[in-house]
């Protein structure tokens, strides 16, 4: 059986040693844990941001991995730190809505971290993923159960997400991400594009031409296309483009498509 | 014997949760694989940097490694996707010349992935890499020979590369590659520099003032020095500072060296 | 037991191959080792930066392991490659000061790398990461003893480092790093904080208004905070903000803080 793995998501940057520090003390208590690296380039304390990325990353791993993540704005205030058990997979976080998106469809068993046995002896009051989660993960990782954690309980923070609209018209939603080639994805599902959009509205204005598409790779270089992403959502694309700056669009900005019936 | 070994390479960035999902992917269906990140920072779509990248790291790689390359902008259309048996690793990639600077000296056993049983059950039009390289690097990585995953072809895409001239009188070809100290790596080699050179021109200006080195440490600090790089081609660089600023110079600005005989 | 660990931290960034390389020539060597990434993203160059880094997070990592350390300007000039010796970790650098925060309290057994047969065939005169400290780095591992490597010597490059000053009325020092979220971590040591301070001045300019506080969420979204940081020093912070762009301020800038007797 291959040794334990634990993968690590945060907002810290690489020029900072906090990465390295939660690696080192991981490594300490468990010396044959495997570390895998996510991210470490969630924008500073967005919530938003990391709640999509383990969205798109942690539903394609396989059970009995733990994945650490620490964006955590709130660090050293009441807000809980919490152990997640959700699909065979173990989640340790802040209680901050990072995984909300991720909760459709399963049956999470959370708890509270609260038995300081398994924490760093000293707590500083701003670097809880080096003192509190990393050490946790450690241990989890040796086989201790998540019971011995902490208490259930059956009330956490939930991100406020907002929800499409779908009518016989079409689909009104948001970007919901925009990825490192300027892609928009939208939180519109594609279950929910019944057939061919006629009409596309980004931010309030309509393309003035656009091509609704399989892959990016079927219309012409710099045109507008809108498509199915890889994540099942309605996505918004410019070839061999940035779209993002083409819409001069953001995290939020309204997107519509519609049909004539 | 150690786990079988997976590198990644790719233009995603980590802001994404796109490298995540592939690393999800090959977890899932082989917990033992080590994955080892080469570079997710390759800029968007850069297939001639991709190529300059796997030039200057595969070849210190050692025999039986997986190398699993992700920079594909013509994703979703009839671009193959490739199985490359080079010098005993194992290269995974499209089929747009992302590897040509590495055929020189190998006989390339080439093959195109066609056997579906390899790869996802759902595979997206946007992402391959998740949805068919990944998979596939795993099945590899567990022991399944390449004339599994589809045909033998002779026939790739090959990267247009310009070559350097060279004559009695001097070598001119052109900035390869750029680093991120703005050192100039040119596609001259260093077997063509047969003696100190007397004239450097960059961009078509000629240097008022350079020195011929071994290492930068041998000249003053924010002066121009010629050299030869770690990877045996003609360097141009700035002492502590930056020659790609200072010559203005971008990947293809011609470089040319020149001595009276 | 598990596989032996090196750890990589380099100025090299990702888009270059050089990181890539190095890694290469480790696993060719041994072919087991457990390669960690500590950081790619020290600014070129910056040892300074470099021996914050490794401050903050090498003193969390267990004994025996490697840390291979590649931020050296002085490459190819006849500055020293050296092994250190420290709280039963090795640690292989250039002797160039970027190790001397982790010197306090310990007791280093140094050596020069001199021994050649350790080392690739061909040594380029401007990479020795790959050239000599990844072999090297990788024949640790597989357990050869430092004394093997070449000969003891007490005499190495020690960074110059700023000593803060502290007395009855307050204490002053300097900004020595600033992290990702724009956090100014000083070089005061928290121990001389003996009161909570009355006054704050970054920069020659005195804070109009702050607070000293445990933790960022004691205080107001947008207002001066100190405290004390994670690494146990005098820590300046705008709550979810950006203090070094408050205070326009960059290492090395003077901090101070006073009390009323």
């Amino acid at each position: 059986m291959p040794d334990p793995l634990i993968t690590l998501t945060t907002d810290f940057g690489e020029e900072s040693p906090y990465v390295a520090a939660m690696k080192g003390v991981i490594l300490t208590i468990n010396p044959a844990a495997r570390l895998l690296d996510l991210s470490h380039a969630i924008p500073p304390q967005d919530i938003r941001h990391a709640a999509w990325f383990l969205a798109g990353a942690l539903p394609w791993f396989p059970p009995g991995v733990i994945h650490l993540v620490v964006v955590d704005p709130g660090v050293g205030t009441k807000r809980e730190l919490l152990c997640i058990e959700l699909h065979g997979q173990r989640l340790l976080a802040p209680d901050n809505g990072c995984w909300t998106l991720l909760e459709a469809g399963g049956k999470p068993v959370v708890r509270r971290l609260r038995e300081r046995r398994w924490w760093l002896s000293d707590i500083s009051a701003t670097f809880h993923g080096r003192d509190i989660l990393a050490p946790t993960a450690a241990h989890l990782s040796l086989g201790v159960e998540p019971q011995a954690l902490g208490p259930k309980t059956t009330r956490w923070v939930r991100l406020a997400v907002e929800k499409p609209t779908v009518d016989a018209d079409g689909a009104r939603g948001e970007v919901a991400f925009i990825d490192r080639f300027g892609n928009l994805i939208t939180n519109i599902p594609a279950t929910a594009i019944r057939q061919p959009p006629e009409t596309l509205t980004v931010g309030g204005e309509a393309a003035a031409k656009f091509r609704w598409v399989r892959t990016y790779g079927e219309a012409r270089h710099g045109s507008v296309v809108a498509l199915t992403s890889s994540s099942g959502h309605l996505e918004v694309a410019v070839v061999d483009g940035d779209a993002a700056q083409h819409f001069a669009a953001r995290i939020g900005t309204p997107v519509a498509i519609g049909w004539t019936r």
